[in-house]
């Protein structure tokens, strides 16, 4: 039975297509939640009892109830019905069931709509804080590869061949790349770290809370003041985390991309692992890419959940809607999405093989051009004089060597200079930096249920 | 004539119309960049005479030529052709006419993709963080608008009449949600804020060019080093600048969708301003809120525009591919829709009226079954209990002064303690960041071309 | 086993996240096919046995063997495990197990491509037909709907109140324009009904099939001829039909968002049916309207899940892409939303009360301003006159009964001339025509089972 | 000055604001609608004149006024100034201002809402059916280049070469494919294909206008009859056009990917003709495929005018909304984009020149394994026995001559059996249907101005 209603008739059809219209499959998709709902029903509880609206009693057995619902969601047996509508609703219920008064006490002073948000920003500010660490796995990934691959192979430009560079260079643009994205992810993780919890309704409550002591013991980094404000914070925080998991995965995808490129078979650099190919049910000589196929896709899929996302919340009025229940789902989809993507590329990498010789043989004297034009600069041509002779004589270019091109390019993030230890430092610092704030925030948490003897 | 040709012939057709498939009306769009371009080229010739390429008279004619570029730019006088297919070959066949030696050689050691990228980023820092500013600006207005209205009115959730609210603390949630909104788009300036100076054509130049010193020379915060990571920012800038903004229109579509509700007749808790409405041509009683309708209408058009370019970067490899062409006037036309909406909601806000009797009047006793139910549960009832005692009696409610309640709610954001004070601190301290950093960097600017006498 | 594997290395984590990430929840989804597959294989069969390839022994096995999977698949029995990857794997490992040689040679001459398209376009076909119906029993019963309620009330531009117009006229708009969008759902079916089954991996076999024959058996209306053209159609067949079912959700969008909008108990004109409605976990007055919210939102997703998948399919090269996996789930998705959205619509629609008395009194003398200058027109004013004379005199307009109005304006589709009947015509004849394409289609489908006894 | 308003204040900042914001470039992009304005409200003037409101001198002075618009349109003579704010107010002001009484009289019984939607629907007809035509066109080139270029090559799948195939099946495939999206086309016609004029506001008008006759006078195939119905086909025709236009663009940019693909240096199945590609600034041996790269941004930019259209419509309620306005402009730049893209391809496709001896070459033997399995099976063996077989024996598999498995591949559609002439035909029958249709469009609005002497 909802929270909401005095009674039910099961045997109406158009109240069981209400329901499933309604609650969709809410119910599955909030298993999910369960763990954090725990959190801030307990932080919630903690409150309560600081003011007096709950007795030790009563705090005692929210812990031991909250504890056993959190030891059996662990092991994927807390049940959540249909009928209960969302994780929220199976919560009260069980502690009603099991643990007498202080199921029908712990609502006080909240809504669903508060408890509900809390549950979500606790999830996304875990899952964005892993996403990041999955994003610097990958990062380091490239730069070891990077490392061990300073082959001089054609850097392309429209997809022809343009000038000489390095897989070193290529592999190691990504790590840095990844970097610049981790800032948006870091963007977001302090985007969504605000307590919204004692927003209520959207309206506030009459009951004294103290809305600072919940945030901090669920380890958010400020209240989310205006209650309004919090409320409305509703879908925007998923279309916050979802437009950086879309750019992060359009990266990947120029990854893949890439990949796929440079592994085809008449160019031939690269060589995709034959545990990460596919074969075909009618030609059996094939090794499809199906990893890198579906990463495309994949790709598009978390662009159109973002545009799904900020296309609901576009246009609603303030206060609760029932819009945003549609809001977490492309959430957890993206997110699961760019971790799986994240995870695969970065088992692959390591095990992308390079082919030398295919890489020195597609070196031709023409991609020498420009570097050939720019030298005549050096010895007093101006470049645009330079430029057009050279490309008179395109035909009799000759290039014994093509390292020497590259040797000489030495300025920042050249191929003769491309800082690999600048980006393995930050990614260190960032990895150090982002595990500690994962460390924190799960030791916040896991105070909650055992709170240390001294306090 | 374009950089890369030797010879066009004009009669051709197809030709005319590869030409106008290709360049389409880049030449048009490309007006806005060519003050960007002017001091991108400047700080280019600067490191070019450091490092021995440029002589001090070439260095003074690219100053001399630079600087007319702009002024005639400042007065709509800078032609850029169709033939000349971008302002970058506008500026330098400009350079190479009036100035001589210098046109030929300014493009030494660079190519049009760092020269175009380098404007855009200019370009982008800037828009951005006068966006920002706009941003404030709003959220001004409406502090300003809530501080004067503490008027008790319906708080509504799911588009019906729910809690007791306040103008007030309405008008107060927009201000501390463009706070919020305004952490993105700072996060965009720093992602943006990244030299990619140098990188030439993605795969550097044998020429020892110093990338840190024109870094400096524009005001960016640090190089963009890998050159290949540089490149692949294209799109990637416009993409990330693109999403905040589509976030912010979002959040404006909001408080649109509010004034639209509130301002209904039927409801009348508040009045448009008459300037920003307008009539009909066969029913002359109309006043329609054209300007709020249309603002529904380009926060969605914003949010296909980030989905435009995110689509266009997705799933290309790396490199420059032409498809990069088509990211900029998504991003010029995002940012134009955004600077209007945000200013013409500044000056409507001040102006909007309340109907303070409509909103008291709006007020039923049922409102307050939420509260009044959070009341019985101070003295001792369980909040599930006493919801059902409240839900049982709502014919009887009765309120005489809805402020007894609002008063009463004082927890931290609450409709009794909005924290106006606390967001007007927060915007002053934001707004002069903001303009600090905007005036450092349009000093730097200033400085390429009038280098202090000391220097 | 996968139908191109020799051997299964089960415990390398690596393969099984390759397969997690490649095969996804496909088997789960897959199961939708299952049934199509039977029939596309079962007629693939009988091509076969026409041929000589398969004996009549082996037709029959393979007929026995298909019609048990058709079975099990509509008690919700026929297993796909994750190691099938899909239905068409399992399919065939079935038949091998089960009935011997006749699932080693069901796969001559076809390929797992032009197999799983089969299937598809078949669950196309019959889901669009079955859209179809929807669509025009919600026209229904707005029709009816309307046929009761020829009460005047305003009519809206701009959200504010316009012109008299009835809800009769209303709510006949909608099953008028439900009419013209079922024309883009014809296109559809018309679209998709072309035979793919022959075309193999997109290059043809060496075997003389018989492909006029298979697209008989399976009663499409014509063979999709050029072998790449019909692989290319992947992909292609979601889109379009997800297009015309993103045009039907936005109408479905409109209609929800006029419920919504008089509903408001501000104006009241309806009253939605309370079992449509839902309450709320603290406010215990509330009534709201989940459902026409989250129909807002579904119709978002809907819009969403088109544009997903037109992404995936843009700039793919000819032939299979492994890309096309992620087209079938947003089809299925957006079948499934629209089918739901037409039916809580059709079951909402005839429980709408409609408040007489307060749409009577909405009807305030001022709407009535265009009607009165178009009389004064009659008269000989000028239109621009007449205007800005009854605009002078707004406040002293005065009307007995709207009805005098409306009774007048009788042109075609006006409030005094709707053109039910014509409507209602319209709608039988479509109907009945959709509903014999149907069941054409069903019998034909049928007959692969149970050929009769005299052919 | 507009027509709804009795005085301007140009000196007030704020309204030039409003005016900025509201108008936007309405006036600029209503260049296009001019013409079809003026056959609008010639119709409108025709019908008033039957129904006895205008005098035969008014309609003289109307067809005269209208004329002469016309004309100057024609010459891009005709000014709409930002203070008339769109087209429809120019063309009533002009009359007004030169022809006297008519222009005051022409607007009696109809709207803006009505006028402006006539002329965008005519326009829409009229750009749908020329689309239909340059796509044929397309079509007409791929066959005739089909044609010329029997030549086996490899067929690929997953961008890996899988089977063989011929450049013939491969470019006729794309004619076969066009032909089936103009299906969709049609169905755009058919859908736009109903006359507004006449629904007023949406509410209908007093006055006994005749719209069967207007419809008929202006060539639409039948009255869209319910007012609203008509008014709520704002922004809904512009979508349903461009859905059909973005399914086009994929199937062009699936075109540019394989011309990409094929001509890519390293395979060279293709050679893109010179004049469809430009170099680079600094790499003087590149020759750049900028045409198919803006193709395929372009085909993504379609997408996403779409999408804008759909979001801009959905969830809006009924009756004119000011939002309709920004759906004109995505569907202009939609069709623009379409019709170069089909034109420049049109021109590009004959131009191809084909490299035969490297298609030979990349014709491995391994291509053929799939082909002599399936030759094994004709012998008696189960696929997946000959599956088996021949996938241990790649290595050593031979073939002579290509062509030898290519002619026997003769089922429908097959390469051996491609069904050009089938093509062919189509291809005439619909150009035949369209041009007649268009044909017809263009007579009957010329009627409209030049009335036959004897009616």
């Amino acid at each position: 039975m909802k929270l909401w209603q005095s009674s039910v008739n099961d045997s109406d059809p158009v109240q069981r297509a209400v329901e499933s219209f309604t609650v969709g499959d809410d119910w599955l998709i909030d298993r999910r939640l369960t763990p954090w709902d725990c959190a801030g029903s307990m932080a919630h509880a903690m409150m309560l009892h600081s003011i007096g609206v709950l007795s030790a009693a009563d705090l005692a057995a929210a812990r031991q109830g909250l504890g056993e619902i959190l030891a059996l969601a662990r092991e994927g047996k807390f049940e959540i019905s249909l009928a209960d509508e969302d994780c929220h609703t199976a919560i009260e219920n069980y502690l009603s069931t099991h643990h007498g008064e202080v199921g029908k006490k712990i609502h006080t002073a909240r809504s669903r709509n508060d408890q509900s948000l809390t549950a979500l920003k606790l999830f996304l500010k875990d899952a964005t804080l892993r996403t990041q660490l999955h994003t610097l796995t990958l990062a380091d990934a490239l730069l070891a590869f990077a490392r061990k691959h300073p082959v001089p192979f054609p850097g392309y430009t429209h997809m022809q061949k343009g000038m000489p560079s390095t897989v070193q260079l290529w592999a190691a643009s990504f790590a840095e790349s990844l970097l610049d994205t981790r800032r948006l992810l870091t963007a977001c993780v302090d985007f969504v770290d605000a307590s919204p919890l004692g927003s209520a309704a959207g309206y506030g409550v009459t009951i004294p809370i103290n809305r600072e002591l919940t945030a901090e013991l669920l380890g958010f980094a400020r209240v989310h003041r205006n209650v309004i404000t919090t409320q409305n914070g509703r879908g925007k925080n998923e279309a916050v985390v979802l437009s950086a998991l879309a750019t992060l995965m359009a990266e990947l995808s120029k990854l893949g991309a890439d990949l796929l490129f440079f592994s085809q078979r008449e160019l031939g650099y690269l060589t995709l692992p034959e545990r990460f190919c596919t074969g075909s049910s009618i030609m059996p000589q094939k090794r499809n890419p199906d990893v890198l196929e579906l990463l495309r896709a994949k790709a598009k899929v978390v662009g159109s959940l973002h545009a799904q996302v900020l296309s609901i919340i576009t246009d609603l009025p303030s206060g609760y809607n029932r819009d945003f229940q549609l809001t977490k789902a492309p959430a957890f989809q993206a997110l699961d999405i760019t971790e799986a993507s994240l995870t695969i590329l970065s088992a692959l990498v390591p095990e992308l093989r390079v082919d030398s010789s295919k890489c020195q043989a597609a070196l031709e004297p023409e991609l020498f051009a420009a570097d050939i034009a720019n030298e005549l600069v050096v010895t007093g041509k101006s470049f645009r004089d330079a430029y057009r002779e050279v490309k008179s004589s395109l035909g009799s270019l000759a290039v014994d060597d093509p390292r020497q091109f590259i040797d000489r390019k030495i300025h920042t993030g050249a191929p003769g200079n491309p800082g690999l230890d600048h980006v393995q430092e930050e990614l260190a610092k960032h990895r150090s930096e982002t595990a500690q704030r994962l460390a924190t925030f799960e030791g916040t948490l896991g105070r909650l249920f055992h709170p240390a003897v001294s306090s």
